[in-house]
């Protein structure tokens, strides 16, 4: 067998061309598209070289099994979709580590006790029907299958028609008994998404926790006018309030330790010479607990409130949605991290299918170092060398669960 | 003849159909689409139906004679395209107005000793393709023939090619001295687009200047990150300071008593779990005169690249239009003030093709009373009484000029 380092050097280069996109130099790999379906047939062909059994389940998510597919399973995995222009690694290089810890685990003549599964769940970041996580959620039925079925894309497709599209049936869609039943532990491997393990310099770490996290629609109404011609005391300008809750969220987040961003407003009509009917704006907003977060954003709306009231506008605050906190089983990041040598242990703000899984069976997460911190973005980065670490630590945890 | 309140009601009716939106009740009449074809035949027509000679010249301007055309014409007329979801009154009731004044004319068996046009300047919003006053800018020489001609709109369809697909060759571009040495006089009328006549009690005013005004584009870039993963400390934020300068805008023209707008940004990825990598916003300006306009902007820069400095964000400020204060020919105004038994005199922050015109030739203006003051958006209005008082202000106005 080749070195580990050059057999990942190979696997990831195989990923590289599907989806990206050409001007932007990120990937466009959203749920049930041509991209995706070349990343599906991708899978299937590395469960087929390794000889492992291959599966999809009623929800559309991938498995390879390393023994045959039964109960106490250790599933490793994450999500080879991506968001708008998104990086390499946010993903991808979770299913890579685990077909590569297998061949780890099997090179060195390892025979589990327990079956071993890599999983791809579809449509983790949601990019297409605005749901993250939605292979899991579907899988653990945190979501309703008929609302689901119903998602619409920006171009009016339903997630239904999508799959149907894509050849898979949207009638099976929901929770997956024996799917779950199949599932001992779920260990995800991800990239890190800030920097702490970079300040930490350590290339792998254990995740504690997901942040609650939660997505806020503030819709500032005012009335559309000249800007040319229109008095200041006759003005009711939605960008004025609009303006103050981005002050207001960066203020309330560096209070409470926590993460606010408005990175994404609708401005009706858009036109530089006209005062905007509305500004709809969303906050997303991240803090260690729940009562934080709520007083957090409980700021930020009375701010947009006392500014809208000021201009002469209207303010209605609208929650779309909301994770409350996840906390990872504590005896096995506590076993995983004694494994690797008390490997540092951290928090994220961001969702992960390892998150949605928790709820339901013991799950954990694998961090590998980041040296930007750059997340979501063409410029994600991670040093091969910290991959390949990050491999032969996924390989030492599953090991670890495997052997009882 | 039919009274000209019935007359007034039938021609407006003719065109309220004409571009019109479903969802907002606004206009989306722009330049060189279906919607301004149709809004092109319309004037065609009228000029047919009264026996005027109808012609277009090099840039794309419709003329309609009353008599045959020569030199020191007296010539009315506005503009009959709108900005995005604009009112019906913005420009199409200085044309109505006036075919109706020279039907009042000739009604009145009125002989003119020189010649008579009415004209529809294209392009006066700039709606597509970004800079106003086209069809007047272009007659004048007021903007390079090459880079108009280059202009592209959000599809990306250059202004030239747009010419083309409506039938009309752009090759012809640019100032036309025929076309300059026949317009003896312009007088264009238009809806006020604030409140100084309501407030006067007054159904018709002249203006006295157009306030300098100008559009800066202020580009901000930051860096593309995870909204949920990235410390604040890590940022390079881009809204933050956008929104700075928003709220900036307001304050530096409330001390100068002049009017700032932030109306229209571009904010790139805008997605909500992301800190957007660049927002692009527009300022729109204008102020009594050049110097406290100068002043204004100065100070809504320095307050952006306070804010982006302190964010480690980028901001590239330039200048996309400026138009320096129009003063209309005063002998020319106290004349038509006085024609009008005393009109009010006004200043306006809008452009217009009369302020474009007024440095080539004595061009005059005037405003129809607006009671709300709201321009721009599909709640602008101006009372049919009132309209119809424009129409025989302006034939007063069109009979003094034209009798030597």
């Amino acid at each position: 067998m080749k070195p580990l380092a050059e057999r990942f050097s190979q696997l990831w280069s195989s990923l590289a061309p599907i989806g990206r996109h050409g001007s932007s130099g990120g990937y466009r790999r959203f749920a049930w598209t041509p991209a995706d379906s070349e990343l599906r047939a991708w899978f299937a062909e590395q469960a087929d070289q390794r000889g492992m059994l291959y599966e999809t389940d009623r929800n559309g998510n991938q498995w390879a099994w390393w023994g045959d597919p039964g109960p106490d399973a250790v599933v490793t995995g994450s999500h080879l979709d991506s968001v708008p222009d998104g990086g390499a690694f946010d993903g991808p290089l979770g299913v890579v580590s685990g077909f590569l810890a297998v061949e780890e685990l099997r090179g060195q003549g390892l025979r589990p006790d327990r079956p071993v599964a890599v999983v791809n769940c579809v449509d983790e970041e949601g990019a297409r029907f605005g749901v993250a996580c939605m292979g899991s959620r579907l899988l653990t039925g945190a979501i309703d299958t008929d609302a689901a079925r119903g998602l619409l894309d920006a171009d009016g497709v339903s997630l239904a028609a999508a799959m149907n599209a894509a050849g898979v049936d949207p009638d099976g869609l929901g929770r997956d008994e024996q799917v779950m039943a199949r599932i001992g532990v779920f260990v995800e491997l991800h990239v890190e998404q800030g920097r702490a393990l970079a300040d930490l310099n350590a290339a792998v770490g254990v995740a504690t926790s997901i942040w609650p996290h939660g997505r806020w629609r503030f819709d500032f109404r005012g009335e559309a006018n000249h800007a040319g011609t229109t008095r200041l005391v006759d003005r009711r300008d939605p960008m004025l309030p609009f303006a103050a809750s981005v002050l207001a969220a960066r203020e309330a987040a560096t209070q409470a330790g926590a993460v606010a961003t408005l990175g994404k407003a609708v401005i009706v009509p858009n036109g530089a010479n006209a005062i905007p009917s509305a500004v709809n704006g969303w906050l997303d907003a991240r803090a260690a607990d729940d009562a934080t977060l709520e007083r957090l954003v409980g700021e930020v709306t009375a701010a947009g409130e006392r500014s809208a009231a000021e201009h002469g506008v209207g303010l209605a605050v609208s929650r779309e949605s909301y994770s409350p906190v996840a906390l990872f089983d504590g005896a096995l990041r506590d076993r995983l991290s004694a494994v690797l040598g008390g490997a540092p242990r951290l928090p994220t703000g961001a969702g992960h299918d390892a998150g949605i899984l928790s709820a339901h069976v013991p799950a954990a997460m694998l961090f590998v170092r980041n040296p930007t911190g750059v997340s979501h973005s063409p410029a994600e980065h991670a040093e091969a060398t910290d991959c390949v670490a990050g491999v032969e630590a996924l390989a030492e945890v599953l090991r670890e669960l495997v052997c009882r």
